[in-house]
């Protein structure tokens, strides 16, 4: 479905002095007509089917508590493109903020309500990683409208530039040592025959079956960050059973990769077949391209390809802080710095933008979310993005939930492999999801 | 002081790529360095030197309480100009929003804590009037910058569209027939004897001293609404002592003015003199410009006149819903209908806007706060806008105060002639301030 939506909710004078058309999904299969509660899935950075396909458990949670499901798609995102292809020129791709989305949401919301005579049924967000943050931030922004979110491994803080910016990469080796310390040793070591090959470009080539030799500098940084990319997403996606997100994943990737690493004494052959795990998981490659298959951006833990990934990178550019470093000391992975001035200078290049690392922390409370409420921040200990978010509860409404797994393992559907934490985590969330629909039923219906 | 402020929170490629020097008062006189609390009067529509001049209750709050005092200028009024003259163009106006002017003032209290070594000093909000509804969205959107409000006389249901589009005027005229019911009588009858002459342009020009003779219906239509300005003026200036707040006025305006309506039998003679009160208050003009003494604009309650003037009207025209009407029936006024409909029409020929009269309660939560905490909802019994705010008190930490005065006259400094329903208001709100700074001086030492 799709939805005329504003296209410039903070200026009546712009270009955005229109309309565009945002797609949603939604269905009435389990709701209880004008009375159930809604659940709404705040859209992240990328096609909005991505999201329902990998978020079972909400449609599991709407069987039990008879809810009206709905799945928004982030503006500049998926089918969402306010000017079709010319979406992410300068300045058309200025409307991608997270306020606009914001704003998104909270009207269409509005809108919904109103069209499906559900103006008394509670609305509860869900969201998972940045879609997670959304749903965090609509509580404080909306809680109007919204009446509790469950935020997936949100990295809240890490994102506003709080916290130490090595812990993401520490954590990333963290997964991989706690398969076997070994692991993260021949990783390092894999890397550090990488780095002594120096300009032996037709040796790497050979080595890491690249499609063409490396021919300068920038290559081999290129060479490094898909390298690197390549554990960043199988911790993050670090699931007990193989998966179709964000590519494809065997079972327990980690286990894999250390598997990988640790089969035989050719580092250099075991790092290439490690990564291969991630970009040639169907095997039809006969070579890495370097440029295809991995894009360096303003977000070190990856943008995702394709129009998605340049949306993001300008999000990374603008508003979302991702300056994580790694530096081979607290990690395994090559020094690869991406500070503030680095940052800076990527991005005024790029999109002609001055990111602001203070905003994000101003506008959306930072840590200071004491007058906040009903807010369910779940991280898994597998997750790296996990530390960046809220790991302690905050208050007996601010709840945070410990999956166990990785990466928004609790939004995914039931499944036989699933671990005891993430079982007994979504048991607490849809109680607690239940609670909140009720008092907001309450309230609800004391307005109208 | 000045401050570089960012043009654009909210659009990193636009024309407001950049900053612009917005003013702001400062006084340390009474500050308990690094300690005690500051007082941020969140500036509205106007030079901010005309709300500090008329907010002594702020100095006298902080001689008590060791504040710092801040007045902040709002964006586009003053001599906080982002473009200079060029300010009011289109689409230089168009970075003038509610949104902007609330993320001007946290990122000033922001950065001003850091200058001022006053990271663990608490930060009240106080308002009057649009003003004092920018305090309360503060504390909605920004609670961890902003420790509570004191919203002074703010209408934030009626200018969200809520209530009664008649409501207004009614109260106008309330303030007049509660003086005496003969003075309202006497307002409709002169109005009804002006519409008599209908197009007696002479006539009319001599029974009300114009400069020029009206010479068509827009020029009635324009003295009608000069009329009933001064009406709308006297009502909110009803304060027990003379002022010199937007204008100059007497003592107690609305007896002054139900005197002159009721001196004798010339009942368009005393409608002019009325009107004398407000518009030559120093009897200086020897006759009325029509169009030199009141503008019609979006604000059916009056924009003010200046630069200013023209800000203001484009917030009515955009984001702050006025679509109040006179009738004749439920006030005393000549029926002067500004429908939504009305709105649009004006709006898009003057600023190539289009209203939208739903954002305001999506974005700052109507009448649905009760999620929120700490803001005083003051208004006064005598004041036209009271009936458009929050009258009663909605939680334990949302609390309607009743002045009993005029528009934000708890905002004033003290005053030998203030009735004792404002000195206790007074006292109420500094004890809930002082009860507020208490806790959040407690939670910013948690988190530092």
């Amino acid at each position: 479905m799709e939805i005329y939506q504003t296209l410039d909710h903070f200026n009546f004078n712009s270009m955005g002095n229109g309309t565009f058309s945002q797609r949603y999904l939604i269905s009435d299969k389990y709701w209880k007509k004008g009375y159930g509660p809604i659940f709404f899935y705040t859209g992240n950075e990328g096609d909005i089917w991505e999201f329902a396909l990998n978020s079972g458990f909400i449609t599991e949670l709407a069987v039990q508590q008879k809810a009206l499901v709905i799945f928004a798609e982030h503006r500049y995102y998926g089918k969402s493109l306010p000017f079709g292809k010319d979406s992410f020129n300068i300045p058309q791709i200025s409307l991608l903020t997270v306020e606009q989305a914001l704003a998104d949401y909270s009207v269409m919301i509005t809108e919904l309500k109103q069209q499906l005579a559900a103006t008394e049924c509670p609305v509860i967000v869900f969201g998972g990683s940045y879609g997670g943050m959304l749903s965090v931030y609509m509580r404080l922004k909306y809680p109007n409208i919204v009446a509790g979110g469950l935020a997936a491994s949100a990295p809240i803080l890490s994102t506003a530039g709080m916290g130490d910016s090595r812990q993401f990469f520490r954590d990333v080796t963290n997964d991989f040592e706690n398969i076997a310390p070994e692991c993260r040793d021949a990783v390092r070591g894999a890397f550090h025959q990488l780095k002594e090959l120096a300009e032996n470009y037709s040796r790497i080539q050979s080595e890491f079956t690249l499609c063409k030799p490396p021919s300068s500098a920038q290559d081999i940084h290129q060479l490094y960050g898909l390298l690197r990319n390549a554990f960043t997403l199988m911790a993050m996606l670090d699931y007990p059973y193989s998966t179709h997100f964000m590519g494809n994943m065997p079972a327990n990737p980690v286990k894999v990769a250390c598997e990988t690493m640790l089969s035989g004494s050719d580092l250099l052959g075991n790092l290439r077949n490690t990564a291969g795990i991630v970009y040639n998981a169907t095997g039809v490659l006969t070579c890495f391209d370097l440029y295809n298959l991995y894009l360096e951006c303003a977000d070190p833990t990856g943008c995702g390809l394709g129009f998605d990934s340049l949306a993001w990178d300008y999000q990374a550019c603008t508003e979302i802080n991702l300056c994580f470093e790694s530096n081979n000391v607290t990690d395994m992975f090559p020094p690869m710095a991406f500070t503030e001035k680095d940052r800076e200078l990527y991005c005024s290049t790029r999109w002609a933008v001055v990111p602001r690392p203070h905003w994000l922390k101003t506008q959306f409370w930072g840590d200071a979310l004491s007058t906040a409420s009903n807010i369910i921040f779940s991280n898994g200990d597998l997750d790296p993005w996990a530390n960046g978010g809220v790991r302690k509860s905050l208050s007996s409404s601010l709840i945070a939930v410990n999956t166990g797994g990785a990466h928004h393992l609790d939004l995914r559907g039931s499944h036989d492999d699933d671990p005891a934490t993430v079982i007994a985590a979504r048991k607490t969330e849809a109680d607690i999801i239940e609670q909140w629909v009720k008092m907001e039923r309450t309230r609800l219906q004391t307005l109208s």
